[in-house]
């Protein structure tokens, strides 16, 4: 069972595709999009006929994102049209606009669920925020794309949530990979059975292995893509569990972080992604994130490239509780209060959920009122812990993220 | 300029197609919905041709709907088909569980936000929460409907709501009434200006005249709408303000408190609605809000029933920050709790915002702990105060509504 005949094709197949579109893509991104008319200006879209080709082009880093659309906000030229011309508009931290649209699985989210075993008979408790962030709607669209019902259910709520679950008959959960965990356990608390829930659509942060279990010995399959706020699905898994498979709308490369060029398969490097989308294409863009390229194909069928899935990130930037944390976030809140003069945000995991924890070096201040200034910011709830004023290390690390991956 | 020819009808030409549509629906209802299976049983459809006939039908009130899902969840055999038929399943207060459909202008928002003059080149701030509640989908459904772009806000973040709104450009507000104050206040102090911001389009919550003068002095039309999760739009203001109009999928009667009977017009009484939906009819379900039936059309050129708006709760439920509150919550909160008795909440209005208090007679008990607790239950936070066993008034009040409406 495929989503469609894309995910079956040859190399060759697969290769003649990409020599007839990514020309036409890179003309479109050319004629359409400014951001792109300014990066690829002099270049002939023919030239350009295959993955490997890519690298003769500039990247654009996710951070140039920002700087772009805090110089010609919201969008930064980076999309065909304007604002109004989409059905959606959204936030994310830092703050980085995206755009979205109802059209057909436009962030091919359905595809991730359709490899799941998610169907139009499903009901899927969709908690992904939906609010500012595009995650709701991602996968609202994915789950539409597939026939299922959604129950928007967003993050928070615990009880509430356990008890709609039960009321409703919920099939998958959709959402962070650690949330299912609270919802179970306070279900259990509550002497409250969930025995419909067999299937986990989790994405927006690691998966540990530890976890995983957890969910399979409850007869949940857990299964986890990669995708980002503007790039749409990027890779998924797939059964049996053998890396995540790349979208069949998108083009990735790893390069060596701080560089433009390709590392050899199996290296660990930084995410590049090529996306065709006709809204809102994406060329070379560096996610900051870190994978590697998995030789050959999976044994569940499908043709095209793997990768390991996701290794951390390329800079400092980390995601806590499927949110973005910056460097220029932390910096922010140092400079919100003349009374800090240093901080460092420390992510652990406890009880399978990401904790952080944030030193300050600052004499005289209530922690509440830190706690509040840098909610404000980062949009997450943190544990503030001051440190007298020279203690913390001086290493250029603003944010020091321990936890341990799979 | 009007949403289609159904809001210029004649009398006599309204009158002509409830006399064709009502038999029709109340003959679908009878087949498909088990619920009105029951609750029509033996009625001959044709019997009942106008607004006025509907008086031999049965009401069905909203706390019946509560009963017959506890008893046969999720949906209480209410909708045409199960839960996996449907786009949408949502949960409000109560719980109660509805429905929801991604046709055009299902729940016919799209009429009212066409009648505040919101377009296809309108950014839509949607503050309605997406999460549990329909009301974020509800007006995301209507703003689709009117070619408006949306930006999926949700409720809270006001400092990031409040850039988002600078840098996208956000020309509408759609929310609660108060929250959109609260967004103006915080640009002010940030030095922020939004400036694009020229229409609000509000529910779920009283409009107060003095803040609706406090918007239009900030040169910000203020329209609101009358709608429930599972009726959609009953009834919307147009300019200028002259009443809400009645919608044209509905039929309002207003009746007397706790009876079926109508009352004359301009009387305050129960508002019960007709809903002609084909996927989920109502047929004469008493909302439990109280308005009054205004005589003769609204200037506006548009025909239909006017009604004066919401006049309170018929019982003691109500409304607080958008959300219900039942008695009910109440009960089940002093029950959670050994050494708590007895407890009354009491709603007032601070600086154009709702205020909970929950006076509770108890003792040795943590005022913080309380607050979670009542918090798990009604999804707001509420002051506590602790008052000696005995001393809260002995006359069956559970809530205390004390805000002056107009």
């Amino acid at each position: 069972m495929y989503y469609d005949e894309l995910e079956l094709r040859s190399d060759d197949e697969r290769e003649s595709q990409i020599k007839r579109d990514l020309p036409k893509l890179l003309a479109m991104a050319q004629k359409k999009v400014p951001a792109y008319a300014r990066l690829l200006d002099g270049l002939e879209p023919g030239d350009i006929k295959s993955r490997s080709d890519l690298r003769y082009l500039p990247l654009l880093r996710k951070s140039e994102f920002g700087k772009a659309q805090s110089h010609k906000p919201p969008l930064g030229g980076l999309s065909v049209g304007k604002v109004a011309d989409f059905d959606y508009v959204f936030q994310s931290p830092g703050p980085l606009y995206e755009v979205g649209s109802l059209k057909r699985d436009w962030w091919r989210i359905g595809r991730f669920l359709f490899g799941c075993g998610i169907g139009s008979r499903d009901i899927v408790q969709n908690c992904f925020s939906y609010h500012l962030t595009p995650a709701g709607h991602m996968f609202e669209n994915g789950a539409r794309a597939v026939g299922a019902t959604v129950f928007p259910a967003g993050t928070g709520n615990t009880d509430l949530q356990v008890r709609a679950a039960a009321d409703i008959g919920t099939t998958v959960y959709a959402g962070t990979p650690d949330y299912l965990k609270t919802i179970l356990e306070r279900a259990k608390e509550l002497n409250v059975r969930l025995d419909r829930i067999n299937k986990a659509a989790v994405s927006a942060g690691p998966l540990f292995t530890s976890l995983r279990e957890w969910y399979h010995e409850r007869l949940i399959l857990c299964t986890q893509n990669y995708a980002t706020a503007e790039a749409g699905n990027i890779a998924y898994e797939t059964i049996p569990y053998q890396g995540m498979i790349v979208d069949e709308g998108v083009l990735v490369e790893i390069v060596t972080p701080g560089t433009a060029e390709p590392v050899d398969d199996g290296v660990i490097g930084e995410v590049v992604v090529t996306v065709f989308n006709d809204d809102y294409p994406l060329i070379r863009m560096a996610t900051g994130d870190l994978s590697s390229i998995l030789p050959g194909p999976s044994e569940c069928g499908r043709t095209n490239m793997r990768i390991s899935g996701w290794r951390g990130r390329a800079d400092q930037t980390t995601k806590v509780k499927g949110l973005f944390v910056h460097p220029s976030q932390i910096a922010e809140f140092v400079s919100r209060h003349r009374r800090m003069t240093k901080a460092r945000a420390i992510v652990t995991r406890a009880e399978e959920s990401d904790v952080l924890t944030v030193k300050v070096e600052a004499e005289a201040v209530e922690e509440d009122h830190l706690q509040e200034l840098l909610h404000s910011i980062i949009n997450l709830r943190a544990r503030i812990e001051l440190v007298p004023p020279g203690s913390l290390p001086n290493d250029g690390k603003v944010i020091d993220d321990q936890r341990e991956l799979q």
